[in-house]
Formats: C-alpha cells, structure tokens, sequence
C-alpha cells in the first residue's frame, strides 16, 4: 500500500456509520507507552532511538491485527504525505516535528495507527466511527497485550505507565469523540456546554487535536484524568459524559426545527448553494459550508445526499488531500479554486445519482 | 389603468436599456414649480391647497404627453400603495408625509410623474433610461411650456422660480443620474470618487433619494446647484461628471477583470448561488447579490440571463412589490420568504429559457 492508495478509500472516523452517527462523527482511543530502561524520545540519542524502532517494529510485526498494515517512516515521507497523514488523523502535529528515528505503522482500513518515537515511544491508536469507545478499547487492549509480551514497558506498580508527559501517567489512555454540534452552536448553548463539560475534569478541542480550534461546529472530547482511575472508569465517564452531549444537542436540534425551521433550511440551503457556486474557497470556508449540508442530511432537510459522501468531502478538500489528487504542489491560491472544482464535480455526481 | 397594472411591465428607469446602460441606470429630471399668489403647500390652508390641486389637475388634463396618465389622489392610496410608487421611483419619500389634498399623475410607461402639492405645488418629472438626460430634459421642457401657459408659476425676474427651499430656487430644476459602480466600490476606490464629485457641488445619494443610503453599489447623482446657471448650463456640467465616472467605472471593471478575474467570478458565482438557494432573504442582501450578478451580466461572466431580467428582480423584490404581487399585507418574516421564492421562481424560468 502506497500513500496515494488513502485517497480511494474514505476514513473510518468519516465513514458516518456506527452508534449516533448523527452526532457522534468518531471515537478514538489512544495508548501511550514507553520501553523500560530507554530515555523517552526527547532525551534518547540517535542510536538508541533507532533501537527502539527497530525493537517497536519487530514487536508490531507479530501482531495479528497488523497483518494489513504499511509501515511509513517518517523520513520518507514529504511534507505533503505528512500533512495528509495528519489530514487523516493518522499522524499528529506533534509527530512531525523532527523525522529522527520515527515510523507510522496503519492496518489498511486505517482504524488502527501506530506511532514510534512520538513524544512516547509508542503511540497506539484505534478509530472508529459513531459512539463505539468500548469497542475501539477491545482492539486496543488486544493490541497492548501482545506488545507487552514483546516489548519491556516503562511502568511503576505505585502510577501505572510512565509516560513523557505527567498528564499520561497512570492508564497512559486517551479517550477522545468527535462531536458535531451544530444545533448548540446555532443556539447559542455551546459555550456553556463546553464550560460544564470542562469542569467535568474533560477537555474539548478542534478538528485536529490539542492547540486547534474547533471549526464546521466539530469538537474533540477527552478526558484529561488518565491516573487514579481504571480504564473502564474513565471510558464509562467519557461515554456517560458523551451521551450527554448527544442528548443536548438533539434537543438543541428538535428546537430548531420546531420553532425556526424557515431559518436552518435557509442556513442549509445557502450552504449547499455556496458550495455548488463559489469559484474560490478556503478549506475552512468549506468545513463550516459542508457543517451546514451535514445537519441539512442530518434533518432530512436535503435528502439527494447521503452523509457518508459530505463526510467524504470533509477529507477531501483539505490542502493535502487536494495536492495528493492534483499529484504536485498546490500554492494557497490554487488549492482555493482547485478545492471550488471538486466540490462541483462531487456534488454534480451526487445529484446525478 | 390601475396601481396592479404596474406590476405588469417594468419601469423605465429598471428597463436596462438607453446609452451607456451598461453603467447608468437611469436619468431623471425634476422641475419644481409654485403657483403665484398661493402660499407654499407647508404654509397653505386646506382649501388652498385643494384649489391648488384642482386648478393643476385642470392645467395637466391639457398636455398631450399625458393622455394615457392615471391621476391617483394620495388619500385613496393605502400604505402598500404608497409604498409601491416610492419603490417605483415615481413617488417621493417626503410626498407620502401627510396626505391632504395631494394627487400623483402618472404617464402610463412610467416616464413621466408629477406629485401635486409635494414640498412645492409642482414637482414634474420623467425618467428616461440609461444616460439621457437631454432627451428627459427636452420632454419635461415641453410639458413645462404647456403648464407655464395655463398656470401663473412663481417666478421672481432675479431669483428665478420660487420654491418652498432655497436650494432648489432659480431652475427649480434637478438633474439626477443612477449609476451601477460595483467595480468602483470592490477596487475600493468609491470613497475617493465620491468626495471629488462632492467637491464638485455635486450630491450622490442611496437608491430612493434624499436620506437614504446607498445599497448594492447604486449611487444617485445630483447637481446641487440650481440658481446662477441655466438649465443646460447645468445638464451639461452633469452630463459630462457622469461621463467621468463611467469612463472610471470601465476602467475599474477592465482591471477587476485583468487582474482579478478568478475573484470576480467567484463573486459573482456565490451571490448568483445564494439568490438561488436562499429561504430567506431581506430585500437590502437581494439588492446587493442582484448587484454582482448584473455586474456578471456585464462582464459577460453570466452568459443566460439579460439585464432587464436582473434589473426587473430589482424591483419586484422590493416590500410594496412583493405585497402586491401576493395581494396581502406580509410582516417583514413573510416578506423575506416570499421573497426567496419568487426569486427562485423568476430565475429558474430565466435559466429554461
């Protein structure tokens, strides 16, 4: 599998399908762990980074849910592969940094990603769409434990897992849904929302994790407590918390439509008119735009369009993934009128169908 | 004829037609005339003014460019009425104040319309197509000579014709040009433009005239002077200023559409997109997207509709036209949806053709 091999198949966490895909766009859990007796990525020298890849790679290669997967490392990929690895939330920010010593091992369907050498020697990841964090945390967990029969981990009987930074400490888990909220921001409702949400000792964040803004209406939430709790405890929270939201945000919904319908089809339709019309847009002038079509198909307001192919057009108009299908370098200017084209070409098809 | 029958032919001024069409949309010539011996229609009693409406009325059933004119009594007219002549440009904002013993004739293609015991006894004019100011000039002059010989105008051999404001003293005469400068206003250079024609003592003004603000990149230009000059002295000055600035309006779309052509199209596209998918839509946003379409128009960007059919939306769109069109009185929210769709409708027809 190549890199271009990505762009003919849609990514899990956009797939639209799985428990309250309405709400629930994906549900990630992410594993941080580290090898015993090696300093962590930031104070380890070259040799023994390149030790901890090999002796990471050697272990991952054992594993049965792996046996489809591609390993990239990080230095052969350019910056455009990179970008649209993060595009794909296979990668994050944070990972391509600097390229000593690192690699991204993806099992095809791309629901599994692991990263070596991240700020943490091993960062294990599983996505999936809708509200399915248990079930993302059984693949995970049958992953953890054949590595752990491979690879010596770094952990401390009194505070769990070690990890680079104290905030991973303890479970090294990190529970994260991606919401789309549509009706809480129309409404107002949102930043009080997220307030309550906060104190709840869970963080929310953009699109593509820590330091983004949130954006097309689309929130990351995590939990932030990862000691002092077992990974039940703390998935049970994040999913009680979740279905909260849900909740809220279908109210928020059946509000809108009960007491402003006339204003959400017009918010709907002038999305859906802007996106077949507009000759230059901005990756993020189209998130909100596809935001808007999303809930339309959501309320049944557009009905030509199934969500999985808005989702698809979430992915695709982003810069890299514009860049991958033209095959070169794209400037700004170019991407905005590139990105105008296929968005009329996909939804032509769409309204074809 | 009626006040519906209007609705059934576009007004000269929108007809999209005349020289220079592509810039200007109208000229417009106004004479403001006193009878002698009767005080100002601010100063005059009730039965002055009915005699003063009575005695004009007998002087304009005499001219023959009148023959198919309607004569509508203000008190007949309901406030949709009222409003429907205002959108139509043959009535004036300032006319419909009060209602005593006023009538507005009307030449049945909507040249000519003449309010009696407006802010002065007499306010004549005729609105011509594209830039034809002389040829408005030449008519009005007519019907002027035929009213001057039934009716004793005041008139004082120094000053000119009296009127109820000093400024209009002397001609009593304005001459007043709508332009379309969109390529002005997107390259930023309006406001320098418009301060050299202030310079000039010269006025410009919004879409309905005095005290209202300029939308959808329409500008209303006027001499401000009226006393010390002769009437084609005037026009000329007026004539020529509106030359200038059509020449800079050419100028300024030829280097939008050099330098800028992705930008403009997408302009143009989008606001062409959202008159056609919007629910809701207020009469000032269909004004400015109607705007860039027409500019489209012009610009042969848009290639399907002519620009009487845009400059009919214009029209039709307007509050009074639209509670005429439905027969009924719409709150401002009834407005705005009906408003969406008779615009979806009249497009939709325009795109078949």
């Amino acid at each position: 599998m190549e890199i271009n091999d990505f762009l003919n198949h849609t990514s899990e966490w956009l797939r639209g399908t799985g428990p309250n895909s309405d709400v629930v766009i994906s549900s990630r859990i992410r594993l941080a762990r580290n090898l015993a007796n090696v300093p962590f990525s930031h104070r380890a020298n070259k040799k023994q980074s390149e030790e901890t890849l090999q002796s990471i790679e050697a272990a991952l290669s054992l594993v049965e849910q792996l046996k489809k997967s591609r390993n990239f490392h990080l230095s052969d990929l350019d910056g455009i592969d990179r970008q649209f690895l993060i595009e794909r939330h296979l990668m994050s920010l944070e990972f391509v940094k600097s390229s000593n010593s690192k690699a991204v091992v993806i099992e095809k369907d791309e629901t599994i990603a692991i990263m070596i050498n991240e700020e943490d020697h091993l960062r294990i990841q599983v996505l999936q769409s809708g509200l399915n964090l248990f079930e993302a945390y059984n693949i995970i967990s049958v992953i953890d434990d054949m590595l752990s029969k491979q690879l010596s981990y770094a952990f401390s009987a009194d505070l769990g897992f070690l990890t680079a930074c104290p905030t991973n400490i303890g479970t090294g888990m990190r529970g994260s849904v991606m919401l789309h909220l549509p009706a809480l921001v129309m409404s107002r409702q949102i930043n009080r929302v997220l307030a309550a949400v906060s104190k709840l000792s869970f963080t929310t964040r953009g699109l593509y994790g820590e330091g983004t803004q949130a954006s097309g209406n689309f929130f990351q939430v995590s939990n932030q407590v990862s000691l002092g709790h077992s990974e039940e405890e703390i998935l049970q929270n994040l999913n009680g918390l979740i279905r909260q939201l849900i909740e809220q945000e279908h109210q928020a919904r059946q509000a809108l439509i009960t007491d402003n319908r006339a204003l959400v089809e017009d918010r709907v339709w002038r999305s859906y008119g802007i996106l077949k019309s507009a000759h230059i847009i901005t990756s993020q002038e189209t998130i909100e735009l596809l935001s808007m079509v999303r809930l339309g198909v959501d309320l049944k307001i557009v009905k030509d369009i199934d969500c999985g192919a808005v989702n698809e057009l979430f992915i695709l108009t982003q810069p890299a993934h514009l860049q991958k299908i033209e095959g070169r370098k794209l400037s700004s200017q170019e991407r905005d009128a590139k990105r105008a084209e296929l968005v009329h070409e996909k939804i032509a098809k769409l309204e074809k169908k």
